[in-house]
Formats: C-alpha cells, structure tokens, sequence
C-alpha cells in the first residue's frame, strides 16, 4: 500500500482538487494548492475510480492477434464447438493472450478483474493455468479474481466436477456455472453441483445465464432458493441474466428477490435484448457491473480491451442521452463492478452518484484527458493514466498490436 | 473526372490488385503488378467504395466543440426546442460548424453525403445557407445533397412552407418531413404540402418518420399511396422508418410495398428498437443507407463523425458476428448509400455481396490499414486515404479538435 499526492485532477469533473493518498486509500481531498508538491501532477486532467471489467474471458481474447472468420455452426453450441476446434492453434498460448489482454485492459484503466477461465474436458486445467499466469505477471498492478468456469456445462461430459474440483484447489477463486436448463438440461443437479463446490471450498459463485424469458426467470429463482438456503447472500453473481431485459411482469419481483438476496448482475452490454433494466436495477439497490466478455475470440470479433469504450456501449444501449445518465453508465463501469469484487464498496442506488472520492475510498483511479464524465464517454481519450493501491502502474502505455509487454508502466 | 492508377490494393479484403481509373471510374483491375509506375500507391491496404453519410444533420453538429450538458425536456420536442433555445450560442457559426463536420466526414472517407438543413420560422433559411456553404466549400471533394427539412412541422408556425420553397428555391436538393401525425397531427395535409414542393420543384423526398408500429406503418402507406399516384418511384426516401423495427405482421407486406414503389431507407443504426431488418429489406432489393444523424448536438452528445465507426455501429445492433454479416453491414454504409444518391448503382439485394469495383464503378474509395473488411469495421482504423472522382482528397488527415482546414488534403 502506497502513498501518493495527486495534484490538479478533477474527480467526477468537478472541482480542481489534491488527492493524498496514504497506504492505498484517500486520506485528503482539498481545494488544488499552487504548489503541491511531489507527486502525481494532474494536469487538470479528469479523474474517475479505475474501472473494474467483471465480466471477462481472459482465456478465450485473442486480441492483438488478426481477426479470424467465424468458421462454427451459428448458436451457442456452435459457438463452443468453434472455439474447442480452434483454441489450440490461436497463434499463442492462453498464458500469452491472457497476459497481453490483461495488459491493455490495466493500460486503458482497468485495475479491478473478474475473468472466466474454461474448465472443461478437452482443455483440462490449461485455459485455467494460462489465466493464472497472466494474474500473477501483473500482480502488483491489478486485482484479478478467476472463476472457474464450466463452458460446457457439468453433466454432459463425465469429469467435469472433478476438474473444476481440481481448478478450484488450484487457487481460482469463485465457482462458475452456465445455463442449467438449457445446457445440461437438468437444473437441479447442474445447481447441486455449483453450491456444492462453492460450500466445500468456500468461494463465491457466478453462473452464466444467457436463458431468456420466462425460463431464465424459473432458473433465477432455482438460484435464489440456493442462495436464502444456504446463507449465501452477497456470495453469488449471475452474468448477463438475459430474463431481466424481457420486459416480462415477473421482472420487478426478481429484482427485488436478487436485491435481498444481495446477488449481483453483471453484463456485456449487449444489443437486441440484452439491455438490462439498468434503472430499475440501482433504484433496488442491486449490485451490476459491466465487462468486455469474450474478445475478438472463436465466439466473435467485437472487443477491444477498453472499458472506457465499453461504458460508452453501455450507455448507448440503454438509450442514455442526458449527462446524468451518461455518468451513471460510467459510474456501473467504474465503481459498479468495483463494488462486486469488494462488497466493502457501497452499491449504487440512484443516478447521479459521483462515488468513489471520500475520504477512506481506495486510491483507484484512472486519469483521462477530457472536460467531464460524458465527454469521456464519447471521446474515449486514449492516453491515461493509471493508478492502483495509490501506485502509478502505467502512463500513457499504447498496446497497439501483440507484443508481450514486461509489464505495464 | 480524373485518371488514376491506384497499385497494390485489396478489394474488400481480396487479392492484391492494381486499379486502372479513366475518367473518374473504373476502366482496369488487374493482378498487383511489380512495377506498377506513378500513382497513388496501396502499399497493401484494404481498399473500399467511400463510405456514405446519406443522413446527416450537418447545421446542428457541433463536433469539434465541447461536450455541452443537454438542458432540454425528455423526448423528440424537448430535443427540437432545446436547439431552438440554444443554437444561436453554439460558439460557431451553423457555416463553420458545418464546414468541420463536412470536413472530419470527408477526412474519415465519406464523399457521398446526404444532409438535412433545418427550416422553420425561428431559424429562416440561415441553418440552410450554412450549410449550402459547408457544401460549397467542399465541391471539389465531395457530393453534397441537402434536404430542406421542416424539423417542427410544416403547419404548426404560420410561413413554414414558403420557407421551404425559398429554400428549394435556393437550391436544397431535396423537400423533407417529418412524422406527419405526431407533429402536425394532420398527416395528409403534411404529405400534401411536401408532395406538392416535390412536383413544383421536380425534387426528390426524404421524410423523417419515426412514428412508431401501427401509426408508423399507417404513415407509410400514405407516403406510399402518393408515391404511387404521383409516379415518383426511386425518388422517395423514408429516414429512421421505426416503424418497420416493430416486428409487427405488417412489416413483411410495407417492405414489399417499399421495394415495388422503389422508396429507399436511411437510419441512423439506433439501439432500443429502431434497429431495422437489414436482412429483410436486402432481400425485398430496398435500397438501405446509413448516416451520422445529427452528432454532438441540442439533441444528443453521441456521434464522431466516422462513418466506418457507424458501420460498426450497424453490425453490431443487428448482432451480426459472420464476415458476411458484417461485411453487408459495410457495404450497406458503403454502396448501400451510394445506391440511394445514385439510381444507376445497383440495390444490395442479398449477403455477400462486395461492391464497387467492376469496370464502370466510380473511381470513389477509402483505402483502410486493415487485413479484412471484419477487421477494419472493428479497430476502425484512423488513418485514411480518400478518392473522389478518382482524384486523392485526402490523405491521413487527422482532423482532432475544432480547426477550419484550408481543404481536406
């Protein structure tokens, strides 16, 4: 934990103000001083907590790599199917793309991870080694929390349970799940064997559920029953909960049970009827965070490593316009998955917070170059500034292209 | 109209050519040769047909400006009188602002444009003038049409449609109009007027029409009853056309009414329900084109004035992930729009199609640094060599930030 001055920066676009930091969290804020001192000179630059990808797959980005054509059956399972024929020929190991991926996510700001790494029988423990080894390169410079992740579903293929049995052993850190209905066809026992794990290991857990409608709305509850039985409360996360974006009348019921159960959402952003009630989400007091998801992969071509860009997705999906809501698509990319990763954080529950600059708040910033939150938003500055455990990480660190960066800064 | 010899480029990503240009269009394409001799040389680059902005508000763009907070009501008439109230005060003139938006479109390889001008008795003809004067200022660099376009209605304020007709009269290409029933509420009076302007002035069309499902549908077949009556086939364009986002069992019949009448499309590629049925409206052989819409303005902060990123933008509302796909994403903001200023290009009637470089095309492209079409649509990127008429316009000119350029080159 660090001690830093950030002198001549904007929080939230306010205000010229210093920041002192002292070992990792705000210990000052106060009006900008002609001569500061040693420190981080701002520039009179914007500055916003790090943004925080919750939703990613390190294992799967291909970014820095060519553009592949999708070559896989259309679908889901075509998708998976693409990505199990093709993975072992993607040009460099996971380790390699893992490790790139997370460097342009940390340059452009991002210092607060939660990545998905595949556990399944063709890959074994290696998607989920390569993951780690990216992890532990940038150690000092990120937070990075692995799920792992049954891409293929539990029961279709005997040994999956014990591999992810073995993944979990092998430090990663929350239990994943996907699609109890509509992959392995058997809810109940797919659910089983998730808490199951999560109970005996004693980690959180985050399941895909890409189920829409009314039978995503059956399986959030198959969860929440789980999570009020067994005390699991502000321990589980469903990803991209495409049920909530139906419109359906049992929606507002489900936000409330997921508000009380403290299950949090989180989400890619997507278009044509992955818009979460993004709203109607933060007035329940429900936890969401946004990410990148899968990268220029075996899946599709879209992702760029930036969450900035991402935020800008998000805010363009939901219709946002106004600077209000701009800001509160920024502040989910930002402080909303931060408060995932760190339930110390408080959610937030109504637009127009401008969190994460009070006195105690971690020292976890990015630093842009733009007069307020939602020229940030539309302009997507590339230049930044990155500040982790009140440790500058990287300054300005251009990833154009696959290289293998030693580390950030 | 030029001659050219463009060497070492890739058509949609294919083969390396060398492009022999006469007299502004396409006279040879033959295999890359080892010393092709002067002209403009590829260096291996992706070349493209221009992209095409064929709806563009460029008098309310202020691009290059300052985020500005919108300080307006919610909703369509709350946009119109929050620019009404402010335009006057947008640090530059409409001319100026027109002029750099017109310059950042060409600068990003769009020289085909379609841009309205608003009309109405607060703003006169000056939102018109400033514009026909962006358009002047680029004659030699790009195509220009300008619709005269009656944003608040044509009944509502006393003298608006004499303003029109002075407009066209001053040389608007075009006679626009807007959502006939939730505007003037009077749609065949609405229809009456714009009609008539057309037929006096012998102009084409393009209406504003983002009534929504069954009043939108309703509003459609109105255009089209006149359309049919008055013989103005292949002059008629339908802008945003929401109503045929609806999914309604209507949709399938208006199209095929749409594709005999020969009424062309343009949106803006919006989320949250205004996204077309690309597919569909490829099938039926209706012409499609996409634009910038209005960009930093009283209405909305969104837009960057590149018509490769609103390219992007399109495939990724209509959740395209296939090369072919989002290549028909491209070609529709490529030649789709041509295909709208000019009837003689042929419609992009189905996928797969890649446009624009068959002995007779015009010599109008942008060479892009990326290894396929895919790809340039996903990093979009920024360095650009522009041609007109099989003239260069514009080479990697980087137009970041309000400035008045001399030209594009």
């Amino acid at each position: 934990m660090n001690n830093l001055l950030i002198s001549k920066v904007r929080p939230w676009g306010g205000e010229l103000v210093d920041i002192v930091v002292t070992e990792g969290v705000i210990s000052e804020i106060a009006p900008a001083a002609d001569d500061p001192g040693p420190g981080l000179e701002g520039g009179g630059r914007l500055i916003l907590p790090a943004l925080s990808d919750v939703h990613l797959h390190l294992d799967s980005s291909c970014l820095g790599l060519p553009v592949r054509p999708y070559t896989g059956e259309p679908g889901r399972w075509g998708r998976i199917m693409n990505d199990r024929k093709n993975w072992r020929t993607a040009e460099r190991s996971v380790a390699e793309r893992a490790t790139f991926t997370l460097a342009v996510a940390i340059a452009n700001g991002a210092t607060r991870i939660r990545t998905h790494a595949q556990v399944d029988v063709d890959s074994g423990l290696e998607k989920f080694e390569g993951v780690a080894a990216a992890r532990e390169r940038y150690a000092d410079v990120a937070d990075v929390e692995i799920v792992a992740f049954p891409q293929v579903g539990i029961l279709l293929e005997a040994g999956c349970a014990d591999l992810l049995d073995a993944a979990l052993r092998a430090g990663a850190d929350l239990i994943g799940g996907i699609d109890p209905c509509e992959i392995d066809r058997d809810p109940v026992r797919h659910l089983d064997v998730v808490f199951d794990l999560a109970e005996r290991h004693q980690v959180g857990v985050d399941i895909h559920l890409h189920e829409a409608g009314e039978l995503g709305l059956f399986t959030t509850a198959l969860i929440l029953d789980r999570v009020e039985a067994l005390g699991m409360q502000g321990r589980v996360t469903i990803s991209h909960a495409r049920s909530l974006c139906s419109g359906l009348p049992g929606v507002p019921a489900a936000i409330d049970r997921l508000a009380a159960a403290e299950v949090a959402i989180t989400h890619a952003a997507g278009s044509r009827g992955w818009e979460l009630p993004l709203i109607a989400l933060a007035e329940a007091g429900v936890r969401v965070g946004v990410g990148m998801d899968g990268q220029r992969d075996f899946w599709s071509p879209y992702g760029n490593g930036d969450m900035l860009d991402r935020a800008w997705q998000l805010a363009f999906t939901n219709g946002f316009s106004t600077d209000q809501e701009i800001e509160h698509a920024l502040a989910v990319a930002t402080w909303g998955g931060a408060g995932i990763l760190d339930r110390g954080l408080r959610p937030l529950d109504r637009l127009g917070l401008h969190p994460g600059f009070a006195p105690g708040d971690p020292a976890e910033f990015v630093l842009v170059d733009a007069p307020s939150p939602t020229a940030a938003v539309m302009d997507r500055p590339g230049a930044r500034t990155v500040v982790h455990r009140g440790a500058v990480v990287s300054v300005d660190t251009d990833l154009d292209g696959f290289s293998m960066p030693g580390r950030c800064e």
